[in-house]
C-alpha cells in the first residue's frame, strides 16, 4: 500500500434491502469515509487484517432481502442490514495482533469477512490456514474451500454416490458444479452437466462430463434430460430450483437422491410470479430422498477432514481442474454478485482486493 | 353361500382409464357374466380363494390413469388396464388348494387381490396369515396391515421421531394418520393433526393429538400451522401434497423430516391447474430431508417384523384405537374409492364382501 491511499479504508455498505425479483448493484454503496485502523487501537483478542479476497456466493442473495421477504416465516437470519459493512466468506492476512492465538503474517479465512480493505476482527471469527506457500490464499475460497466442500458433501455424504450410477448436476460449470462433475467421475459415475451457454457446456465436457445440456437451447427439459440420460437419474445435484428441478423429478430412478444446494431461480424472487414444483408426488412411489445442503453446519466435522484429505491429494496430483472467475478490486464486488445471478460467470467468482 | 347366488362370480372391471382431474365410480363396471370357478379346474400351485375384504387406498388412483397421464415419464407401472378385473390389497380364505404351501381354511393376504367374490390365485401372490382367531381378517388390512405399517415406517424408520419433537400429520383421522398420531404420542412427541371436518378433528384429539387444524375452516395455512405449533415442526407426515405441504415448509425447524406418503391433491389431477410448491428453497438452509414413502418395498423387511411386534403389543394392551370405515358388498367398492378422494370417510376404508 502506498502512503496516500492507505489512509482511506474503502468499504461496501448495503444501502437498502433488495426487493423481491431484483438483483442489482445499485443497492450497495461505496463508502470512503473511514480510515485504516491503527494497530494501537486493537483491544485484547483482536487482530488487524488485510483483506485479500472475498467469495461471491448465491446464498448471499437470501440475506439481502428485507426480513418480511425472507423465505421462512420463522425468525429470519439477520446477517445484514442497511448501513452496515457487507460481508461474505473471505481470506486475508493478519498484519497486527493483540490475540495470543494469531500473529502478524498468519493467513486466515472467515465466514463473515467484511467487504473492506482493512478490518479489525475478533479472533473467534476466523480460522488459521496452513502457512504452506504451495497453496494460494484463493485456493481456500475455491478448490480447498466452500465450493469444493459443498460438492463433496453433496456427492459423497448425502448423495452416497456409487460407481455405475448417473448423476445430473445443474450450474455444472459453476463454483460447486465443476467439482461435483469431477468428484463424481472420479467415483465411476456417469455424469450429465447442465449449463447456460455453449462455452459452459464445452467446459463441462472438458472436465469429464459424459454429456451436457444447454438449458437455454435444449427445448423441453423433460425430454432433454431423458435424451442425455435415458437410463434415468440416480443423483441430482440442484443449484437452480424451478422448472428444471421439476423436469428432473420426472426422470428420477427408484431410490434417487436429490441434493438441494441452491435455488438461483427463487432466491430473492417474487414467488407469486413463479410456477412452483408440480411433480413432487413422483417422489413417493420411487422413494426418492430430497435433502437440503448448507455448508456452514458441516465446518469442523469429520466430513470436512475427509474432504480436505481427498481434495488436497487430487490437487497435488493435478487431478482436479478448478476454474476461478476473478474480479479485481473491492468496488467490483456488488457487480460480481449480480453477474453470478445473471449467469455471466464461468467458475467460482471471487473478488481479489 | 347359497346354491343359487354362488354360481355367479361378480367382479368389478375398470371400464376405461380415468381422465386427469376426475375421480368417479362411472369408470368401473360390474360384470356378472363369470361363474364361480370349480375346484377341479385348479392347476398345480393354484388355490381357490373366497375374497373376504378389500383395502381402498389413495395410491390406487395413480394406476387408473392412462399411461400418458401417469406421474412419471419413465415406464409407468401398468397394474391396471381397461377390461381387466380391478385389484387391490385384500384378505380372504383358501377354500380349495392344489398348492403344497396352502390348505383349505388358510387365511391369506395379498397385494393384488382381485375385486371378485371368488378368485383363482397363484400361490406366490399372497402370504399366509396367523390362524389365531383373536385377530380378525380385517385387522390385517388395518391395524396389523398396510396403513399401520406405513405409519410406522414414516414415524420410526424415516422420521426417526424423538421425544420432545413436534409432529404434524395431514389426513390425521384417516387410515394411516390415526396410527401416526398414536405412534408419535407413544414416543413422547407433541402432535398436531390436520383433517377436513370438525368431526374429524374431534376424533384426532380423542386419540391423543395435542392440537388439531380443520383445514377447511382455519384460514391461512401458514398462520394456522404457526398458531398450532409455535415451536415449529420437526416431522411432517404428508398425505395430501399441494398448498398445505407448501405452507408447512415455511414452518419447519432446522433438520426437519418431511415424509411424502401420499398426495391426494395431485394424484390423478390435471397438474396444469395446480399451483405447485413454491417454498422448496427453504429446505436448503435448514437442511431438511424430504423422503418418499411407499409401502410395498418394505414388506418382508426387519422393519416389518419390528412393526408387527410393537403393534401387536399395543393392540393386545388396548393401547391403539384404529377406526375402520367399513363398506359392505363388492359393488360398493368403486364408490368407496371416490368417497376416499372426497374425504367422505372416517378411518380406514375397507369393503367387506
Amino acid at each position: 500500500m502506498n502512503s496516500k491511499s492507505s489512509s482511506i479504508n474503502t468499504r461496501i455498505v448495503l444501502s437498502e434491502y433488495m426487493p423481491k425479483g431484483v438483483t442489482s448493484a445499485s443497492y450497495f454503496s461505496i463508502d470512503k469515509s473511514q480510515q485504516v485502523p491503527l494497530s494501537g487501537s486493537l483491544a485484547d483478542g483482536q487482530v488487524l487484517v488485510k483483506v485479500f479476497a472475498l467469495s461471491i456466493d448465491p446464498h448471499l442473495r437470501i440475506y439481502i432481502s428485507a426480513p418480511e421477504d425472507m423465505p421462512s416465516s420463522d425468525d429470519p437470519v439477520l446477517l445484514y442490514s442497511p448501513g452496515k459493512t457487507f460481508s461474505s466468506i473471505g481470506v486475508g492476512t493478519v498484519i497486527a495482533s493483540k490475540s495470543n492465538k494469531f500473529h502478524a503474517g498468519d493467513r486466515i479465512r472467515g465466514s463473515e469477512f467484511p467487504w473492506q480493505e482493512f478490518a479489525v476482527m475478533n479472533d473467534d471469527a476466523f480460522e488459521k490456514l496452513p502457512s504452506d506457500e504451495s497453496t494460494s490464499l484463493q485456493d481456500y475460497l475455491g478448490v480447498l474451500g466452500m465450493p469444493s466442500f459443498t460438492a463433496y458433501l453433496g456427492v459423497v455424504t448425502i448423495g452416497q454416490a456409487k460407481a455405475g450410477e448417473t448423476l445430473l448436476v445443474s450450474a455444472a460449470s459453476g463454483a460447486v458444479g465443476q467439482v461435483v462433475v469431477q468428484l463424481a467421475k472420479a467415483r465411476g459415475l456417469r455424469v450429465v452437466g447442465v449449463a447456460g451457454s455453449d462455452d459452459k457446456t464445452a467446459r463441462v465436457k472438458s472436465i469429464g462430463a459424459d454429456a451436457a445440456i444447454n438449458y437455454k437451447t435444449c427445448g423441453d427439459y423433460v425430454q432433454a434430460i431423458k435424451a442425455a440420460a435415458p437410463e434415468g437419474i440416480d443423483i441430482y445435484f440442484d443449484s437452480v430450483g424451478g422448472s428444471f428441478l421439476d423436469a428432473t423429478l420426472l426422470n428420477l430412478n427408484t431410490g434417487a437422491r436429490v441434493i438441494l444446494c441452491g435455488s438461483m431461480t427463487t432466491f430473492g424472487a417474487d414467488k407469486s410470479a413463479t410456477d412452483g414444483i408440480k411433480n413432487l408426488d413422483t417422489l413417493i412411489v420411487k422413494e426418492v430422498t430430497m435433502k437440503g445442503l448448507y455448508y456452514f453446519p458441516h465446518v469442523g466435522t469429520q466430513a470436512e477432514a475427509d474432504f480436505i484429505q481427498e481434495t488436497t491429494d487430487m490437487v497435488n496430483q493435478g487431478k482436479i481442474d478448478f476454474k476461478i472467475d476473478e474480479r479485481v478490486g473491492l468496488e467490483s464486488a456488488p457487480q460480481a454478485l449480480v453477474d453470478l445471478y445473471e449467469g455471466k460467470n464461468l467458475g467460482k467468482v471471487i473478488v481479489r482486493l
